[in-house]
């Protein structure tokens, strides 16, 4: 168990609310309000280099994206900022920040500054309340006998990261994926009322399904030809079973996994299904080939070693 | 101008929305729900030797402390919590955690836990939800013949602090007033009303009223002598100007300032008229022998030196 997960696990002891949906969700759920933070930090989340415009692009899309899964619509942003001593950097970010804030038509209403002490990693947490657009679906609502699908595409974030560190020219969208992703925010909304169990994939596929699973009592089988690379990913890292393994462990996707038993209203996304719900626990992997055995590492956990 | 004031102006920029108040309050108003967003850093707010009980407490208790001078009840919060490898100090974090949330009965809803960087100093960020329980006093209301006033002591925490880093023995109320503060929410709901303008004194009394005055467009006359130490201060520090001047820097208060023409109702905490407003700006200090030199340091204000 990582110490994430653990410290969730011990925050459960003193989290009682149902509000709360017993911390399984990435969101809290208020009457007709959905909220939720996320943070990131610099060393974890975004590298030292990254352009500061990006990083604040990030920041709102990351949360975005746990209220596109919950088919929520964004309604104002609370903006925590442990900012470092770059002038440069810091006008960059709320540069980045107020793009993105009008690209999503988020307002900035409210937070917090801090002047982080010399050398730490810039920190940032953004709070995101938005509106249930219908019924917020949980995390745990998946059952067997459910098809579980993927909206948008998987590894052109960890690919696009992954050519960029290795100094070689990579396609414009790669790169947009991995600095300004586009959380599905209409697909959400228009899923929400069709799906049993729906979360984001920020982590990895593999583990975010795995998550999925436990979080519903659930084994969830996956056929790994079928997780959706785009086909820039496709043309440059193949669709083999490593490539594939690759796509669904990388993270950084922010497409949504859910589970369904309905047929699927028509959306702006590519919806495709990946697999199925059954009994039992955990991730179930297969492809052309037979049994896939699970990798070793399903995806980012923000656990650094100590 | 500190680098901490330039960011906030620099986000003015981007921030249009009423709801922000122009960044000018410490909250932000949606509706009847009030919301607020303050952040703690090790090595800033708090000491890598404070007790993490008493860190998650005052986490709670600062932004406790943004709803009380809105006259808001508080409904639920959300933690950002960038943690450390100590395992201890993070049980005893939670531990604190659940111990505050349950004395001021607020639930904890959601968040998001992040493992810090080697070394990188803990962050937490909490966002509180609460309710408004009549009109929203803002920072920027006061008005030239308003009187100025103080709701609770001044000047505790910070004797308190001084006396721990000095190896002396404090009494037991200056100690919880630095480690346990206290947020004066019901003194806050009953002045709502008959306040022209209201915030919480965390930075120090002095810079909080000249910020204030500034948000008004107002001068602040303060008479030094009124300024409300606590029993346990006086009988410690003294009452001169010095002893004055350092109670109305030294900030952690959680105390109210508010101005108002109305007669105030009675409530649980004690209220101290220490001044006026006027035309004018910034502030001006008084005193039984006359005009007070504004202190170079006016209190705290989060910025460390690059």
């Amino acid at each position: 168990m990582t110490m994430e997960s653990a410290f969730i696990d011990s925050l459960r002891q003193i989290v009682t609310e149902p509000m709360a949906r017993g911390l399984l969700d990435d969101v809290a759920v208020m009457g007709d309000l959905v909220l939720t933070h996320d943070m990131i930090v610099e060393g974890v989340h975004f590298l030292a280099g990254d352009p500061a415009e990006d990083v604040a692009w990030k920041l709102l899309a990351v949360n975005l994206s746990d209220l596109a899964a919950k088919g929520a619509v964004p309604v104002a942003a609370l903006l925590g900022a442990g900012l470092g001593g770059d002038k440069d950097w810091t006008a960059g970010f709320v540069q980045g920040l107020g793009l993105a804030c009008e690209h999503f038509a988020v307002p900035l209403i409210g937070g917090d500054t801090v002047r982080m002490p010399t050398s730490a990693p810039k920190t940032f947490g953004l709070t995101l309340i938005g509106k249930a657009s219908g019924p917020v679906p949980f995390r745990s609502g998946a059952r067997p006998g459910d098809g579980v699908y993927v909206a948008g595409t998987i590894g052109d974030a960890g690919l696009g990261l992954r050519l960029l560190q290795e100094g070689r020219t990579v396609p414009e969208a790669l790169v947009a994926a991995y600095r300004r992703p586009l959380p599905l925010l209409e697909t959400g909304r228009m899923l929400s009322g069709a799906v049993t169990a729906m979360m984001d994939v920020s982590d990895g596929l593999l583990i975010d399904a795995s998550r999925l699973a436990a979080a519903s009592g659930v084994a969830i089988m996956i056929d790994l030809d079928t997780v959706p690379m785009s086909a820039d990913a496709r043309a440059l890292a193949g669709a083999d079973r490593a490539a594939l393994l690759a796509a669904a462990t990388a993270g950084d996707d922010y497409a949504l996994l859910f589970t369904s038993t309905l047929p699927l209203p028509p959306g702006p996304s590519r919806i495709t299904r990946i697999g199925k719900v059954t009994r039992g626990e955990g991730i179930l992997l297969t492809d052309r080939d037979g049994d896939v055995p699970l990798p070793d590492r399903l995806g980012w956990e923000h656990d650094l070693p100590a």
